[in-house]
């Protein structure tokens, strides 16, 4: 990489080149993807299932580029320029490539998304439509620093007969270039075409992949508020990201206490750094005597920091309790804090949530299915669960085998983006000779919109 | 409107208000939207059959607030500054009024779109999942001089409990006007808030629309191409928007020759200015002899202007055919001219489809179910139709009542939205306090993921 980035003259001509090489690669991803999408089923399978074979075999290659890459994070972590965290998810290990096997022999398992019908109407005598489910096309994913997204993205998009453009963290290089040679060993081996995917390079790759409209079809940025966001504002194609994780908890005035400390503990502590962690924990006021104290224990003994309000604050007993700012209702921590705020009623939870919330996953705790009911009507999240953690919002836990990110817009996909957010539809209208000129009028033919049964 | 704008002092103490006013519009929107959603469907008909009913009885006030617009706009044809079709599409009589009403009714008979279930899920014992169609929330839609969009759009905001921001075309700004007050009434009859929906003013409404990121859910623009780029280049809401409507219409070798001609003239001359109709026709070159000089006489005899690459103009007999130039392959006419081009197989009609299409609506006349199902598999298009005019494209005739646009996105909605491309869903999640960290590990809980029966 660093070699090619010299190679051109001015920074102008490397540009070029860069776009150059990029849109060509979307552009052969096109048309390999095209291939992909027309087989049947039982073949993409076949490439599933030749690809978790390979990684199998070629598990001591794998691993041994991993740890080159590690080798190189542990001098960044020993100069504080990444954290720990980063390093563990960096890891790839025997046991977590197994896991990552697993995941694609369960994605070769999911039902086939193509080719599903969801509306069969005669529009008139022999002229019948169908909308039936197709790939998107040629998907661009900027994933971080866990190498295991690499499979997983290629998993889902090979069974969804989607291209994909995949640009790694560049701190996971050499795990992503060995299976990415794994990938294209497994798709050939089976007469597919590998010019599917791609692997981009550095920046200037991603940059130039944001110029292709009408090449690529989607976007999806993992990572940071801010950088989703810029990723927003450079490119016309559309993106699928969210902007944001905070996610609340709110402790109803019908809820079981235990149950609560239960349910925000493991939505907070869980694992902090996850999206669908939680950020706010709500709590009606006239629970809030029989719950906070012990809530607060709860959570600063499992290592979390905790801020509240006033209110919270006179109740929260022996553990110390920060004074929370307007600013801790809004901001997505990321890390072992949590704020705490009781609220009047449980509108005012649901106002709450629509002013500070991003959309993503939301909470009640209740024995009140009437409170639960009005909850998922007026909270306008993907996810809106009842008496249930708001770590179980992933694709995995959902069942979609995998995800490629989780979607917090609000047209589809929606929520953990699994097969099912990788395929879109076309209308097939099939008539014999059907021109528009005869419908209508006085004495017109007229539409019968009836369902086709057959 | 006029002396609105000049009560602010400087320009930008305008904008500012502006900003405020269209935001606080979206906001009350938002509120009286989530009122809107939470209505049975069948309140939610009553609303609609009430709106029908009351544009029945105030007929002959929005008939003579029309024939104020279209006064207006005689003087602007006759000066040159509007067009006959423009004022063509402004005209609201009682006839076209009764078409109106009917409309409304029709949304009414459609299935709730709200409610649906379209996955459920157990994903343990006592924790269940379901995604469950639900409004978008709040849409800003910006139509054209067609008083009768206002009503569609309206009509099928409130079937799926969604708000509305319209914004019509100034030169239909008195029929507007009168049309939102019928519909203001009708919602308050009802006991329904019709802030739901707002009626915007001019052009500095529509920029304060594109910065209410977080207010508005969508931004529908109907218009010119440069008007639909310029939202998207504008704003950070998603654009539901049809970029262009480059539609095709191939003649396969084992095409019926008279059905192809009578498709071709249909798709082309049943109304140009439409984006479903036909801008080029390719006709593969085993078929041309028999099909292209009465295919051009066809078309020249119904007003349309032909032009043709060399080979078309070898056979087009005595028509007159003007030479296609590259351009041509590009261009939407929106108008009486055509471009015809001979192709050497199906793959090259599909690879030219491919390079000059707008993803909108395509359609093979061919005899062969082979041609068709590659045709339809390889045609990465919204509409791909078989033996039937591109300009069955269209929410009326797919018998979704009406329609807000068309989207050649490859994101959901896609074609013609209707009801269903209103509303997009959230997972309810349902458990008895269950938490993520019992999963996984040797001895944790295991996911079942078999689907709810009941």
């Amino acid at each position: 990489m660093a070699d090619w980035t010299r190679s051109g003259g001015s920074g102008e001509s490397v540009a070029d080149e860069t776009t150059t090489r990029v849109h060509d690669a979307a552009r052969r991803a096109r048309r390999a993807a095209r291939e992909l999408a027309a087989l049947g089923v039982a073949e993409r399978r076949a490439v599933l299932a030749a690809f978790a074979d390979r990684l199998g075999e070629s598990r001591a290659v794998i691993t041994a580029a991993n740890a080159a890459d590690v080798e190189r994070a542990r001098v960044l972590v020993g100069s504080g320029a990444m954290s720990q965290a980063m390093l563990d998810r960096l890891k790839l290990d025997g046991g977590k490539l197994d896991g990552v096997i697993e995941g694609v022999r369960q994605v070769a398992r999911l039902d086939d998304p193509l080719g599903v019908v969801t509306l069969a109407r005669e529009l008139d005598e022999r002229l019948r439509l169908w909308r039936i489910a197709c790939p998107i096309g040629v998907i661009g994913v900027i994933f971080e620093s866990r190498p295991d997204a690499l499979v997983q993205i290629a998993s889902l998009a090979i069974m969804s007969g989607n291209g994909a453009l995949l640009k790694g963290g560049s701190e996971a290089a050499d795990s992503n270039a060995s299976l990415f040679g794994v990938l294209v060993d497994s798709l050939e081996a089976c007469g597919v075409s590998s010019e599917a995917f791609a692997l981009l390079g550095g920046r200037e790759d991603v940059a130039a992949m944001l110029t292709a409209d009408g090449l690529v079809d989607l976007i999806i940025p993992r990572g940071s508020n801010a950088f989703v966001r810029h990723i927003q504002l450079n490119t016309t194609i559309p993106v699928l990201g969210h902007a944001e994780g905070l996610c609340h908890v709110y402790v109803d005035e019908s809820a079981d206490p235990a149950m609560a400390r239960r349910l925000a503990v493991d939505s907070k502590v869980q694992y902090p750094a996850a999206c669908n962690a939680a950020e706010t924990i709500l709590v009606h006021v006239a629970i809030a005597p029989a719950v906070v104290a012990d809530l607060v224990a709860d959570l600063a003994s499992a290592g979390g920091e905790v801020r509240g309000d006033d209110r919270v604050r006179a109740l929260s007993g022996k553990t110390a309790v920060a004074a929370a700012t307007e600013a801790d209702w809004s901001t997505e921590y990321g890390d072992l804090v949590v704020s705490i705020r009781i609220v009047d009623s449980l509108d005012e939870a649901i106002e709450h949530i629509a002013t500070y919330g991003s959309g993503h996953t939301d909470v009640i705790v209740t024995e009140s299915r009437d409170a639960f009911e009005r909850f998922f009507r007026d909270v306008d999240s993907a996810g809106v669960f009842w008496n249930a953690s708001s770590r179980f919002a992933d694709g995995f836990r959902y069942g979609f085998g995998a995800e490629v990110g989780i979607a917090t817009g609000k047209l589809h996909p929606r929520g953990p983006v699994g097969l099912d957010g990788l395929v879109t539809y076309k209308y097939k209208l099939v008539g014999h000779g059907h021109v528009v000129a005869d419908y209508g009028g006085a004495g017109g033919r007229r539409f019968t919109h009836r369902p086709i049964e057959d």
